[in-house]
């Protein structure tokens, strides 16, 4: 149905002029950001210690909400590929469809219509590029495990003879430069800056460009120098992105990951940067009026609840001291060895209960264990990453070995920290609470009240293509 | 400062016309009723098979959201008085408070304002008339645990010579006609009609009157004969209202407790209730355009999750199938004895799997034992109440005793039902997350976007001191 509205659109809108006057469209995606997110970073954000806080620009931009449901199943709840199709395209789908249909017909996408109507294209992520947010504004494929095929995509779906992003900019190089076929040559041939390192992409001048500074994803915001690399990413991409019009899809890819975590930590800090990407991205609107942004998530992760084990509290102060997130802890903890403790406390501020103390205690002697008996475990340790720590839990770990000694570790030290500050999860996976929707700028009126979150790729392909006649109608 | 502007205000409007071009108010308020309820209900409620969900009432009027952080304690979860408070008089205050500010002084509340305006007031409860939410705009007690005392102020806080409050509907008689005073036979004398059950209740016919139906609350929705009871009160009270204007506040008390149980299909079944109640309300504002419908809740309760256990699934057809509160299914299983499991099957439609089985078999062999030993405790059990259960659950139950097997009964209906729905709670208590606003009618779209429970005090008063001039203005 959406396909074919959107067909008539663009044959209505190819009577019309490209280019200038169309409103520039930022649409910034937090995978993972359900409504608990956005009220714990206001407590965790405010540290003024009086009882009254200071408005987040969540607050000033709220508008509304979505459902999230994917198409597959009755009673499934969504996971991000699902859900960045609906939002990119309009069109519900399976779980794992990346910009695809349920019967895995290609769709036509937000960023399609954009680059038919005279738009310049940009994709800034802190996961790897091809992860299932950003993938599905562009590629067409029938799983999102296929990083290979979605990388490919990059270059292989064009629009005039030319590949149809002009700026990627995020993690994942490693999907880019093979041993089977190098796609950043491939683009530095269609005419692409390549930045390869973050000093090479503060160096971009022009479009089109290409900047993948990580092989994988970028290490999480807490754990990185810039702890705001998402903010300084996406001022990097308006300023190279220029005059008007362009579409930019912005994903703040690791709120979803630490809520995987159940790290709450690790989520303030995402939602940190993520709140600094849309307080600049709002001065740009007040710079720029014919900007429309529209700021929303593909769906919750962990069944955050601020409030846990009958307490009616919630106790950011005991975040706020937390300085790494838990896969972090885990690999100091680790390095340490035997002055783990003492690590522990200078990382987390936390002083443990003797039965804790002996939990930790008991793990650590098992790896102890483990390393005299098997050469190089340990080290396996040392370079643990969030990566190995999602591998492990994936592979159910064998008991007794590196992994489910890792993943326990992993457990006490987030359960120590949720326990202190009243921090509940109900689950390591997704939630099917209706997501909030943040609007700003041109026609930001449009997303008010409760939606679908097919009705945000209907509502922006609306502005996109009809910028002028929109304050007086109704959705699609 | 609230009171300073309200007397402010009050003053002004001292020089206005008293009476009926000032707007219908209707205060709704859902304890409890965090944003994983509504989108729980919409989910529960489309039992259509496919894929395509309709949208509810809540859906057709969200307009924002408030914030809901009591004064006293930096990182406290609000109770329902304080919030309750902060909704009806604007003014922080602590857990526990009564429509008293942090030095326990009297607040001017919105149905005090109201009355002096020249408005009819109502509240109608599903809880006890005294309970947290409906005392909180009418009386000024400093602990909520106070019954009496708020039962009294209902007769003793008068505007005119006459009680506040012209219509009081819901349960809590047993706080009314007491040993050491009859406030029903006050209320009488002052000219009001009196019902003591639903009969009576139906055949009022004017105001001033007092409907109290229950000598403690109603039952639960899902354990009740009239399954939107609080529709059926809510129809009657508007009636008995007739022409305005009227302030009215409905308080659907028991999704609250449902969250506190962790008992989804409870919950679910009080939703539905209020969807009524708010549906029927909606119907009423397009009749009578001159009223503004406000619903919001105080908090959420249980930390609520539509996803658990790692499985990206909510499973409604698993709640839509139980026909009875988790506390009924206690009491009715236990009134049968042997036979516990047919009547588990024949009340929730679900098989146990056999380490369930053993569980609930262990407890009721100790069940056994313990009536076999102790004369009249299992008929306690026989008349177990959610009142008992509570009782039981604060007074930290004696191991072995009736109410640890009881509740070890109660733990384990709830949990057979939330793993098998994919239902998730973090805490028995109350939680953070930041509620929605609904709104509907005149000025409703003074409650777009993210406010504080505060601003709806303040935005409503201005509704009722100066109801013409709203449109181009902000909030107070």
């Amino acid at each position: 149905m959406i396909k074919v509205i959107l067909t008539i659109l663009c044959l209505l809108s190819a009577t019309t002029t490209l280019g200038s006057d169309r409103p520039n469209i930022i649409l910034m995606i937090g995978d993972g950001m359900g409504p608990a997110y956005t009220t714990a970073y206001r407590y965790f954000q405010n540290s003024s210690g009086t009882s009254k806080f200071d408005r987040t620009i969540f607050d000033a931009t709220l508008v509304g909400t979505a459902s999230t449901y994917p198409d597959d199943i009755d009673g499934a709840v969504t996971d991000s590929a699902a859900a960045a199709t609906a939002i990119a395209s309009g069109v519900k789908t399976y779980n794992g469809a990346i910009g695809v249909d349920k019967d895995k017909n290609p769709l036509k996408t937000l960023l399609d219509l954009a680059k038919e109507n005279g738009y310049r294209t940009a994709i800034v992520a802190t996961s790897s590029i091809t992860h299932a947010t950003p993938a599905s504004v562009v590629a067409h494929v029938d799983s999102r495990l296929k990083n290979f095929e979605i990388a490919n995509q990059y270059v292989d779906e064009q629009f005039a003879g030319k590949p149809k992003v002009d700026l990627l900019m995020g993690g994942g190089r490693k999907y880019f430069r093979r041993d089977d076929r190098n796609l950043l040559d491939e683009f530095k041939a269609a005419g692409y800056s390549i930045a390869d390192n973050m000093q090479e992409r503060q160096s971009l001048t022009s479009l089109p460009a290409i900047a993948l500074v990580n092989e994988n994803s970028l290490p999480f915001a807490l754990d990185s120098q810039d702890v705001t690399r998402l903010a300084t990413m996406t001022q990097k991409a308006l300023t190279l992105l220029g005059e008007g019009p362009f579409f930019l899809l912005v994903e703040a890819s690791q709120i979803d990951w630490c809520g995987h975590a159940n790290d709450i930590v690790c989520a303030m800090a995402e939602m940190h940067d993520f709140a600094r990407t849309i307080e600049q991205t709002v001065h740009f609107v007040d710079s720029r009026p014919n900007t429309l942004m529209v700021v929303t998530a593909d769906h919750s992760t962990g069944g955050l609840s601020l409030g846990a084990n009958q307490k009616d509290r919630w106790s950011p102060d005991v975040i706020r001291k937390v300085s790494a997130s838990s896969m972090k802890i885990v690999q100091r903890q680790v390095e340490k060895g035997e002055s783990w403790e003492s690590e522990w406390g200078s990382i987390t501020g936390i002083s443990l209960a003797q039965k804790e103390r002996d939990r930790f205690q008991i793990i650590f002697l098992q790896l102890d264990d483990l390393n005299s008996s098997t050469v190089g475990d340990k080290q396996e340790g040392f370079r643990i990453s969030f990566e190995q720590l999602m591998e492990c839990t994936e592979l159910a770990a064998v008991p007794g070995g590196a992994c489910s000694l890792l993943l326990a570790l992993h457990a006490l030290s987030i359960e120590a920290i949720n326990d202190r500050s009243y921090t509940g999860w109900t689950t390591r996976g997704h939630t099917a609470i209706d997501v909030q929707v943040f609007s700003y700028g041109k026609n930001a009126q449009q997303f008010q009240g409760s939606m679908d979150n097919t009705d945000i790729a209907k509502k922006l392909s609306r502005v996109i293509l009809s910028p002028s006649d929109l304050s007086s109608s109704g959705e699609l």
